[in-house]
């Protein structure tokens, strides 16, 4: 897979196309990882789209020993163009990230971060103009609770209702509708499949403003679209 | 009831004002149709006021079998005026609602719509300049997971918490507060009450300002009240 | 502890900087109170930062009759500078909040108001420029389930994942990032611990912006900072 030339692609999509394409490509619930919404620039409002192969970190709760300790801190290794993944352990009241993690991300070239718990300091990364997705929000730091674990590991959604996992590597691709993930592997293809689906619902859009019937216009319009 | 001119004079009120008289009326709750806010035309800001009969549609999981299977598409049939309510099946990951839907129902004269679920491709419903309340955003078609199975019937409320049905032609009243649904045979008497009470809160605010007691306040102005 | 200079000093800071001193001083979360979210002036956004003692107000369930049943309004009695704390019973789908009380509040010199549980009427409290901050909005007023109980005594949070209480006096921080409680006898400790801890973090930011690593520059300026 040529990344740069996907997420150059992707750029042009809503986090909705993509979804569209998975959901082709029979991914569960089209990629979509639910909760995840955008705060920073802006709360769930404006263009802001955020597109690139995850860099994930795993943290766990202090008590949990027998996890492995990773050297040096993850956030002074994120390659230029990644998309952050920062876990937090399930119902975590404090945060795992914030406006110091963003100064750098934003120094290293990585385009977002998505936090699959609480961020804080909510003005600095809106001062930053740095795309920040997040469960909730807070106030508090990791370090009573919680700790780096695992860096550039697979990490599992924190759900009741969707098993989702997010691989180092993963296309994460979020905007004002939410994050969806996709598989490394299925990138170029997510590529290749939008652009007909895309035209089929112009079309449809047009034909609906002219008074047409939503179902008529579908039927025709959707039969061509590209499936695999 | 003559449902144009409810409409007309609920229009002047909020969805407070609403479940007030409803409270009065012993409806639940007043009414209130707890979780569902506004993300269209914008996220909770602004003077948008959705009212209208409720035109009801209610998604069940697709291997739901023995559920009935309404031909058609809902969307070419909802009458001008209405306030479309969309029913997805609990918890479901999946949206269930888009930018064409908004497009057609805008074409048909709905008001707005309410999605008991995940709507997906924000940006379109507001550059529509549509009004959507819904549960959360989601990115994702609902066809791999639901389909339609019933049109202008009851639907219950996805909750934890309420036990809430809407029936189609229930006045639907959705503002910066929440959505509320006033039973179709109490709306007139809605109408009724609002004024009264609303004269009396003018009353009670204007006495705050100059420094009187809210308790006695209240007791002077809320006992003129119209009950019932 | 004198208060007015306490809650002076604190709104030269944000609700992150108050929790990572009350971290220090071992206090679970660091006094995040989970869940509470601004609403008023605007929604999450903007630099409204509220700071001052709690004034608390417990409501019940309707049906609790053996507990006690104060006289008077509580919101005639509220004290200048005071942060309101009006704690719902869980789950509640009335609101226990409204622009009535936010009126009053803004008379007697109240401060801002946080509702563990839902606030009504959100306008008004918009177009009074007064800052709300609640666990969610609603349209329904309390009267039908819910009542008064206690006035300035200890409240416990609403939350199925933190054992917190809010007692009167306790010195309330709210901005963007949520609400944090510091508990009265530490305030001033926390006033103290700050100024060492923000001087730490900006160097570390310059540091940042200078490329350097973040794991060296915090090892170099966070060893001085002050820990109790």
């Amino acid at each position: 897979m040529n990344v740069k030339a996907v997420v150059k692609a992707l750029e042009a999509y809503t986090s909705c196309d993509v979804a569209d394409a998975l959901s082709k490509l029979k991914v569960p619930h089209g990629g979509f990882l639910a909760g995840l919404t955008m705060w920073s620039p802006k709360r769930q409002d404006g263009p802001t789209k955020v597109v690139g192969p995850a860099y994930t970190v795993r943290y766990v709760r202090k008590n949990y020993e027998n996890e492995p300790q990773p050297s040096g801190h993850y956030i002074d290794s994120i390659p230029s163009g990644s998309v952050v993944f920062i876990s937090a352990p399930a119902r975590s009241i404090n945060a795992c990230y914030g406006g110091l993690m963003s100064t750098r991300a934003k120094y290293s070239g990585a385009v977002g971060t998505i936090v699959d718990g609480r961020l804080r300091d909510l003005q600095e990364h809106r001062d930053l103009d740095y795309p920040v997705f997040a469960r909730d929000v807070g106030t508090t730091a990791p370090a009573e609770t919680m700790r780096v674990a695992a860096i550039n590991e697979p990490v599992r959604l924190n759900s009741d209702d969707q098993d989702a996992v997010i691989n180092p590597g993963d296309i994460l691709v979020g905007d004002l509708n939410g994050v969806v993930c996709i598989p490394q592997h299925l990138a170029e293809k997510v590529v290749e499949l939008i652009p007909s689906q895309l035209e089929a619902d112009e079309k449809v859009a047009a034909d609906i403003k002219n008074g047409r019937l939503v179902a008529e216009s579908m039927k025709e319009h959707r039969s061509g679209v590209k499936k695999r």
